[in-house]
C-alpha cells in the first residue's frame, strides 16, 4: 500500500528482536567479566547520585505535582524526596531527576544516557517486587546491552535526523531489563521489546527545556509498562524492531543490523559506558580539564593575562556563548567553564548555577579567554595556553579529558562527584551510607534496604 | 552538528504549536455549527459502544491486569467493567478496548481514528474531575481537530513510512483535549502540545497483533499525562511540532503546513469523521454492502450459484484471504465478508467470530464467491454479481458504501450498532440508558451520571 518509499525497505533483517529476547530471557546471571560487573556498579551509583541530587530542581517538582493528581500507591520510592508513588511513576520521575543536571553517564558511541532508562525501571520495579542486588545488577547490564546496540545499529542517522537517541532506544532497555526482573521467559521478553517499540520517545528539539530529561522519564516508564503487560499475556509483533515497518526501518536509514547481535554476550556495552566529571556537555569537557590541570600547576587567575583556547569548530558551535546570564546559558559556554576550572578547580552543578555564572571574579576570567578553531585538534581535545603577567606561557594539552574511556574517572572520583550531588539532598552521614551499600550492591538481598536509604 | 540530512529542514515553519494552543485555549464553547456538534455526539458515542463492547476481550483482561499491578487508586472507570483505576491507565485501557474490534470512526482523510486517544483521555479526565457534557464535547472536537490537523499536514507520507497515524497524531489531541478540559491558558496549552510531541506512539509492524489497539490506548495516556504536567509548571519547545528537530520534520518528509491553520475555527476536522457499519477494515465495505443489498432484493444464499466480485486490486491485497481460519483472519477476507453480508445482513463483531467464520453455510458460500481486480473501479467502491441457479444475474453496484461520508450511517443505525456491542456486555436496559444519555450528552452536568451507568 506504499505511495511512496524512503528508502528500500529491507525485507531480509535477521530475526533482532527473538535474538535479543532470546539473550535477555536465557544469559546467565552475572555472565561477564569483573570489569563489567565493576562498570555495571559505577553506571548504578553515578545514576543514583544524579538523581537523587536533582530532588529538589522545578523540573522534579512539576513532574511530582503532576503524578500525585493520579493518586498514586506508594509503591517505589521517588529518589531523594520524601514521596512513594506507584512504580511505573516512579520510573517516569526518577528517569528525569538522573537526566536533569546533563551530569548522568554517556555511552560515547551512541551518546546515549543508558542508565536513565533502565536503571530508572528495574529499581521501581525491583523496589515494588523486593527483589536482590544481583536480579538488579543483571537487569542493567542486560537491558542497557540492548539499548546501545540498538542505539548502534541506527546511531548517527537516527540521533541526525532529530531524535532524542536516548529515549527512542531506552524504553527497549528498559523493557528488557523489567522483563529481566519479572523473569518473563523468551516469547514474552519478546512481546515486551515488541510493545516498547511502538513507543520511541524524544526530539532533540526539546533540549534546553524539562522536556529533554523527561525523555529517558518517559522511556524508563514505557518500558516497564511493555514488561508489565507482556508479563500478563499482551501481544506485539515478533518482528517489531526488524520488520520493514519496525522501529529500526521506521525511524533510521542506517540499520546495521550486525551492531545487535555480534559478540553477543562476550562483549556487553556497558563497559563503553562514561561518567561525567563536569555538569556540562561533553564537549567542554577538555576545555575544562586543561583549566583545572593549571591550577594544579599553581597558576592562579590573579597571574592571567589572557588564556589561549584552541578548540575543534564543534566546540564553539555547540558551546560558544560567550556571556551567559545564567546557569544554564554557563553550561554552554566554554568561556565560563574554563573560568570555572581554573578558578575552582571542577565544574560541578554548583558551579553552573546562577551565582557563580554572574560572580565578579568568574566573569573577569571568563573575558580574559580567547578562543580559536583549529580543526586539526580533534573534537574530544583542547590545547590551552594561560599567559601570565610578564609574558610567561604555561600550556597544558588534553587528548583525553577526565571522563573519557582513555581516562575514566577513578571510584574516588566517581564517590565525590555522588558526594558532591547528595550531601545536600540527604546529609553527609547518609550519602556515606549509600555510598557503602553501593559498593556491594550485587550481595544486597533485598534493593528496600537501599531504596529506604535514599529517600528523605 | 548535522553529519547528514533527508529532506532539507525547513527552518521557515509557521508557528503551528503557538496556532493551535491560542485555538485549544481560546475558542469559544460550543463555538461552531449544529452539524459539528451533531458530529460529536456521534463520534463520543460510537467510541464509546466499540469501548465497552471489547470489555472482555483478552487484550483488555490483559492490559487490566497489568495495571492492576500499579495498585491504581479508583479515579475512573474501565468502561464496561467493574474495576475503577487511575485516569491515565483509564485512558490506556479504554483506548486500547476503543480500537480492538476494529470497529470504531475513522477520519477517512487521514485513516487516523481519532476518538480513541482523544475520547479515551477527556472522559478519564472528566470523570475524575467531575466535568460537564459541554465541556467534554469542547475538548473532543478541539482536540480531534488538532489531531487530524496534524494528520493532514503530515499524510500520506507520515503513514507510508510505517507509523500508526491513529497513535502518533493521536497525543496531540488527547493533550489538547485534556488541556481544554483543565482550562489550561495558552501557554499552558502550547506546553502540553510539546510534551506531547515528544511521544508519538505506534508501528504499523504491528497490525495483527495486540499493540495495535494499545496505539490509541498509550496516546491518550501519553497526551492526559502532558496536559497534567502542563499544568503543574512544565516546560517544553513551543515549536515542538514545527522546528527541524521537532515532530512533523522528524517524522514525515510530507509538511503541509498550511493544513493545520486553514480555516481553523470555521472547519472543524470532526466534520469528516465516519463510523464502520462492520467490523472490519473499510476496504471490505462497499463488498459486504453490495451482499446486504442483493440479500435485501430477495437473493438468497441456496439461490446462488456463484458470486462475481470486481473491486481495485487494493481490496485483494489487503484482504484477499481466501480461507480465513478464525475470527481475526475473517477480517482480512473479502470472501468471508460477502458470505456474511449475504447470509445475515450485516458483519459486526459477532459475524467475524472464530464459530461464525467456520460455520458450515458460511464457508460453503464464501467459496462460491470469485473475485477479480478492475482497477476501473475506485477503492471504495465495488460491483458484484449473483448468478442464481438457472443462471439469473443479479447485479448490484456500490460506490460509496454505507458508512461513507456519502452514505453515512443515520443515527437509528448507529444506535443499532451500539446495542449489539453494549447489550452482551451490560444488558439491554442500561444499553438503552446510556443510548439515551449520550443523545443530550452536551447537557449533563456531570459525566459522573454517565460513566456510572458504564460500569459493569
Amino acid at each position: 500500500m506504499a505511495r511512496n518509499t524512503h528508502v528500500p525497505a529491507d525485507t531480509a533483517a535477521p530475526p533482532i528482536t527473538a535474538i535479543l529476547a532470546k539473550f535477555v530471557a536465557n544469559h546467565p546471571s552475572r555472565g561477564w567479566s569483573d570489569a563489567v560487573e565493576r562498570e555495571a556498579h559505577r553506571t548504578f551509583y553515578n545514576w543514583l547520585g544524579c538523581a537523587i541530587g536533582a530532588a529538589r530542581h522545578e523540573a522534579a517538582e512539576a513532574a511530582v505535582a503532576a503524578v500525585q493528581m493520579l493518586e498514586p500507591a506508594p509503591q517505589a520510592t521517588v529518589l531523594g524526596r520524601a514521596e512513594k508513588v506507584d512504580m511505573a511513576s516512579a520510573a517516569l520521575v526518577n528517569g528525569i531527576t538522573s537526566h536533569t543536571f546533563d551530569f548522568d553517564d554517556t555511552h560515547l558511541k551512541t551518546i546515549i544516557h543508558p542508565a536513565g532508562p533502565v536503571a530508572s525501571a528495574v529499581l521501581a520495579l525491583a523496589e515494588r517486587n523486593g527483589a536482590s542486588g544481583r536480579d538488579v545488577i543483571d537487569a542493567l547490564v542486560l537491558g542497557i546491552d540492548v539499548a546501545c546496540r540498538i542505539g548502534n545499529v541506527m546511531y548517527p542517522d537516527h540521533y541526525d535526523r532529530g531524535w532524542h537517541i536516548t529515549g527512542s532506544t531506552g524504553m527497549l532497555g528498559a523493557a528488557a531489563g523489567c522483563a529481566r526482573l519479572l523473569r518473563l521467559d523468551e516469547e514474552q521478553t519478546a512481546m515486551a521489546l515488541g510493545i516498547a517499540a511502538s513507543q520511541p520517545v524524544g526530539l532533540r528539539e526539546q533540549f534546553g527545556t524539562m522536556t529533554k530529561p523527561f525523555h529517558p522519564g518517559a522511556a524508563a516508564r514505557a518500558g516497564l509498562m511493555s514488561a508489565l503487560l507482556a508479563s500478563r499475556g499482551f501481544t506485539a509483533s515478533s518482528r517489531a524492531l526488524e520488520a520493514p515497518r519496525g522501529l529500526v526501518q521506521v525511524a533510521s536509514d542506517k540499520r546495521a543490523w550486525h551492531e545487535a547481535t555480534d559478540e553477543l554476550g562476550e562483549r556487553f556495552e556497558i563497559s563503553f559506558n562514561t561518567y561525567k566529571p563536569f555538569a556540562c556537555g561533553i564537549v567542554i569537557h577538555p576545555s575544562i580539564d586543561a583549566c583545572v590541570r593549571l591550577r594544579a600547576q599553581g597558576v592562579t587567575p590573579q597571574q592571567v593575562e589572557r588564556i589561549e583556547l584552541r578548540v575543534h569548530s564543534l566546540v564553539l558551535e555547540l558551546t560558544g556563548k560567550k556571556e551567559p546570564k545564567d546557569g544554564l546559558q554557563g553550561k554552554f559556554s566554554v568561556y565560563h567553564g574554563c573560568a570555572a576550572g581554573l578558578i575552582y578547580g571542577r565544574a560541578g552543578e554548583e558551579e553552573f548555577s546562577d551565582a557563580v555564572v554572574n560572580d565578579a571574579q568568574v566573569v573577569a576570567l571568563r573575558n580574559k579567554v580567547q578562543a580559536s578553531v583549529d580543526d586539526g585538534i580533534d573534537e574530544a581535545a583542547a590545547q590551552v595556553t594561560a599567559v601570565l603577567q610578564g609574558g610567561r606561557r604555561v600550556e597544558v594539552r588534553v587528548d583525553h579529558a577526565i571522563g573519557s574511556l582513555q581516562n575514566p574517572l577513578s571510584d574516588a572520583q566517581l564517590e565525590a562527584k555522588f558526594g558532591s550531588l547528595v550531601e545536600p539532598v540527604l546529609g553527609q552521614a547518609r550519602s556515606d551510607e549509600i555510598t557503602k551499600t553501593c559498593r556491594t550492591l550485587a550481595s544486597l538481598a533485598d534493593l528496600r534496604l537501599l531504596t529506604a536509604l535514599c529517600s528523605a
